[in-house]
């Protein structure tokens, strides 16, 4: 039996605690710890035969898989993380600010972080599964769902940039303040990710050209695209910028879609499409993570 | 160090093996054993320090992973693989006949047959991957590059099926005898084969309505189309015909390329997309399963 910790109870934590609590007896897991801010908040999820841990890194001691939804480049999230991996425990996590920041976990055989980029698009364990046997020379994405469906609608329904951003802050698409996605630096931090796993390079958000999407006043063909190319000596040219996607596979993909085209040899170009958020996707990858975790540690 | 035999040595057989002699020593992996119907036959890969056997049966002893790429519904390849299994050895094959034979085979937990369906397109992984925690309720794909050229050059250049046919056969896009190509049997073999493993629900190549593409006139639009939907009640309803693929994410899928949406809740609608064929796309993702089979068995 593995026993999980899920520190952090807020969407995707609490819909992770459910779909485990739903599926744990199949899967030979339980739910053991959980930690988050405040014990009292009124949340969707039984936890009565969970103990509850005022310090998260109470859980490393009594959990075998240490699940990190708190969020954040720092603080507790990384102490947690930190620490849990100095204890050979495996760790979960979707805080891809925390990877961007800390290239050297993604790497790492202990971490797990599927729900870290692109949502319900498996493009963490398709890169490393073609890693086993391919060269991988250049990956190109839509990695941010807020992006592409603000893009979307400008262009199919001729709307301005601010217009379309409210409506898709009203339907949830977009949060109340929406930086990190408009100005591209969870695209940023999500190809920074792939990046170290897909080339073993890192390298830091100031050093990664970075353009989002707030200037655009028209939208027709443009897509914000993440890319990275190795080059002649092994440089690595790496850019996130709003760029005509005509003549590109990525023009087909619309809405909160995800997408990612990776070229390998000798296997040529592999493109992998699907929702980059919402519907459970990122609470489905954490699970999906768990169980990887749990089947290498048995 | 897990010991590696190949029984058929055509074009996929020999490209495995010296994919194998290249990567073998990273991989903890030797190539101890080969058998093929003729040994006198010049083949462009080095056998000098491997076992030949007469019998492909006589490898199972000697070997942990039989990498069967024979050929055929039955006979040697059907008694290779049985014996393998029986013997608790790990199987890899690209023989959808095979497999689409003897569906039993589809679920067992030693059979990797990754090559056998999608070429380079990690279609066997990605459902297996989906099953852990999706509810799978409709495939839908391209799944024969042969047809899909033939559909793609029909279209774009505005030829007759009969002179496309023959120059996809000069350029080595389709076989001399084309027929398990144009009339789906192939593509029909690969739908038995993805309904048994994300439904867990078999059928015969008999019971599954097939249509092929000799009979298009006007391909404009048209795509070889296998689908599969779980109806109320649990019921599959699945058929290969060439259909209007207008409106579906299939529409832009062009040449040799394969691609399978794969439609599960919670998840959504996801789409892979890749090479079917060509550039050694079938021996690559055989080497795949042998890491894979290897990985299982350490």
């Amino acid at each position: 039996m593995t026993l999980v910790g899920i520190a952090g109870l807020g969407t995707v934590g609490t819909a992770t605690a459910t779909l485990l609590h739903a599926q744990a007896k199949d899967l030979n897991l339980t739910l053991k710890c959980v930690s988050a801010r405040s014990k009292d908040k009124q949340r969707d999820c039984d936890l009565s035969s969970v103990i509850w841990c005022d310090n998260p890194l109470d859980m490393v001691d009594q959990c075998d898989i240490i699940v990190e939804l708190i969020g954040g480049a720092d603080g507790i999230a990384k102490e947690l993380v930190a620490r849990a991996l100095c204890a050979d425990k495996s760790v979960v996590t979707a805080n891809k600010a925390l990877l961007a920041a800390n290239t050297d976990w993604i790497t790492h055989p202990n971490m797990y972080y599927e729900a870290a980029v692109g949502g319900g698009v498996p493009m963490i364990r398709t890169v490393k599964a073609y890693l086993q046997n391919n060269k991988i020379t250049r990956i190109r994405g839509i990695l941010n769902g807020t992006c592409n469906y603000i893009l979307t609608r400008m262009q199919q329904d001729t709307l301005d940039f601010e217009t379309v951003l409210a409506h898709a802050q009203s339907l949830g698409y977009a949060e109340a303040d929406p930086t990190a996605d408009i100005d591209a630096h969870d695209t940023a931090q999500k190809l920074i990710i792939l990046c170290a796993l897909a080339f073993g390079q890192t390298c830091t958000e100031s050093q990664l050209p970075t353009q989002g999407i707030r200037d655009i006043n028209d939208a027709t063909g443009i897509k914000l695209i993440a890319e990275a190319t190795l080059g002649d000596d092994n440089v690595l040219h790496a850019h996130v910028a709003p760029m005509d996607a005509n003549h590109s596979p990525l023009q087909h993909i619309h809405g909160v879609d995800n997408a990612l085209l990776i070229d390998c040899e000798p296997l040529g170009t592999l493109t992998l499409t699907g929702p980059g958020a919402g519907g459970g996707a990122t609470a489905t990858a954490v699970v999906a993570d768990i169980i990887d975790a749990s089947k290498a540690t048995a």
